[in-house]
């Protein structure tokens, strides 16, 4: 099978009739028409074999991944998902790990509401797909990660660390479980959007881990914050649950900050909509993150990127 | 030096104010202003190291490579280029390959006139870059490879098989000469696009062989063509130039149809802009193409996609 009719199989399915979709797949390029009045979203994000993913994952959570971990870069911008191109390194065409793959993808994209309109299927030693993701948001209504100011409240919207759990029972050979879905099926916050423009100042996608994405988020924003430990969700009968939640990555779940002034409503708007919603700390007028425990005892020593005694336990360095 | 130092060092200089910025590299997404009237043109390509360029290839050659190929796509559809994404997967990150790599991209990008607006840096065993390009087009003026219609006159943009022949002398050890520039220098044809625009129906570029792309072009237009095999523009010192012109990939030429009452109007503009137009055939109800010489003599048999002695020079497959 040719890249033509590997395209034409397995992908052209996926280009189904989107919104704006004027040319799909098949020629040079799309075309496609923006909505009047928005602003477009672009990220994009790759997954190499051995590097973001296990050797040994299934073709199908390869291809749900490689979408959700984009999607989850436009629901940190408040960006509704619209259209997305796939290119795909493999090292030979083989019709059944494609099959699967396809459907993975599929599957994410249905959820969504985005639409394949490009790809590029290559040959390569080593396995890899590059996902570029288009959203489109109202003018002026992208979420970024400079916005927080001294007084926002900051929020998280799930649990943390449970996909470095997954991770390291995945190599341990387990295959179900709560923490290992975590891990394999990486969920896209992609109900928070409409909350977020509304409510939300500054906000960011928890990839890499708390520590280090909510430290991104304060850089660009020249502020500090407080944590209150405590208050991070997570798996508690985990032992290395608070490393983990600190510091492993994957999670994808969003980290936001909003005004005080509007914390009633987003409080009234995730219950509603049935959004978990977890407040975590306080932005400051300082530099960094300053860890604390309820009770007063002094938090661990952070040490780089982990505690003491945690080490970061993510697949990509 | 880790993903964000890379990237703010090498990549961030090359997310230059480009129209319609509004968010630039360093968030979690680009955020972009479309103009108005116009669509959005989106293509993508990946180049893998060992399959799209030699492994030995200098990295300015292949950052200036990787955003030809796909401004190319651009080109083909009509399309200004506007903005694109990065994500390039290396075994390591050496600053000199970088910054190397950095410099050829953003040669071509000034030519261009593209703007980066995203990017993704990670670690692979295998070197690969994939770029994704996004152009405008006032609304309707796209052009696709299904427009040609029967009577239509097909036309070249430059000489081809050069690149192929480039390509073996690359093997043989040669390092200079115009060949081996049309191979490590793709030029894609932007200053074409308003041209086009004007005059022509369907268009492709040719990145996988003349008789493959037009065979692309037939099929989606559903129609054939005769081509006269003395006109198509080669090296004829080249003893294999005619293989090479037909069945040879990465010429980045223009290959594209106009109806026979604009070609007054679109020589007067090639020749006022001084672009290179090569007539070479015609479109034909029939289907396939139907080769021929000018002597009338019978042209040279074609088995499969090469002349009954002619192997096929691409690299990919």
């Amino acid at each position: 099978m040719n890249e033509f009719e590997t395209i034409a199989r397995f992908f052209k399915p996926l280009s189904r009739d989107g919104k704006g979709i004027r040319i799909g797949i098949g020629d040079d390029g799309a075309v496609l028409r923006a909505p009047r009045g928005r602003e477009l979203v672009i990220a994009t994000d790759t997954l190499v074999a051995g590097v973001h993913f296990p050797t040994d994952f299934p073709p199908r959570a390869i291809g749900h991944r490689a979408l959700a971990v984009n999607l989850s870069d436009l629901a940190a911008m408040g960006a509704d998902p619209a259209w997305y191109t796939l290119a795909v390194s493999l090292p030979k065409i083989q019709t059944a790990w494609l099959g699967a793959f396809a459907r993975g993808l599929d599957q994410m994209a249905r959820e969504a509401d985005i639409h394949l309109v490009g790809g590029d299927t290559v040959r390569s030693p080593v396995l890899s797909a590059t996902i570029t993701v288009v959203g489109t948001v109202p003018r002026g209504q992208a979420l970024r990660r400079s916005a927080a100011r001294t007084g926002d409240g900051i929020f998280i919207t799930g649990p943390l660390g449970l996909a470095a759990r997954g991770l390291a029972l995945w190599r341990e050979g387990a295959r179900r479980g709560r923490a290992l879905r975590a891990f394999m099926h990486p969920v896209p916050r992609l109900p928070w959007i409409p909350a977020l423009r509304k409510h939300a100042r500054a906000a960011i996608d928890v990839s890499d881990g708390f520590a280090q994405d909510l430290g991104h988020l304060l850089q660009a924003s020249r502020v500090g914050a407080e944590i209150d430990l405590d208050r991070i969700p997570r798996n508690r009968r985990d032992p290395d649950s608070l490393g983990r939640a600190l510091f492993g990555g994957d999670d994808y779940e969003l980290c936001f900050t909003a005004p005080q002034s509007r914390l009633p409503a987003l409080r009234a708007d995730a219950q509603s909509a049935q959004l978990p919603l977890f407040e975590v700390g306080r932005i400051t007028a300082g530099k960094g993150i300053h860890w604390r425990l309820s009770d007063g005892s002094p938090p661990p020593r952070v040490v780089g990127q982990s505690f003491d005694h945690f080490a970061r336990s993510r697949m990509q360095g």
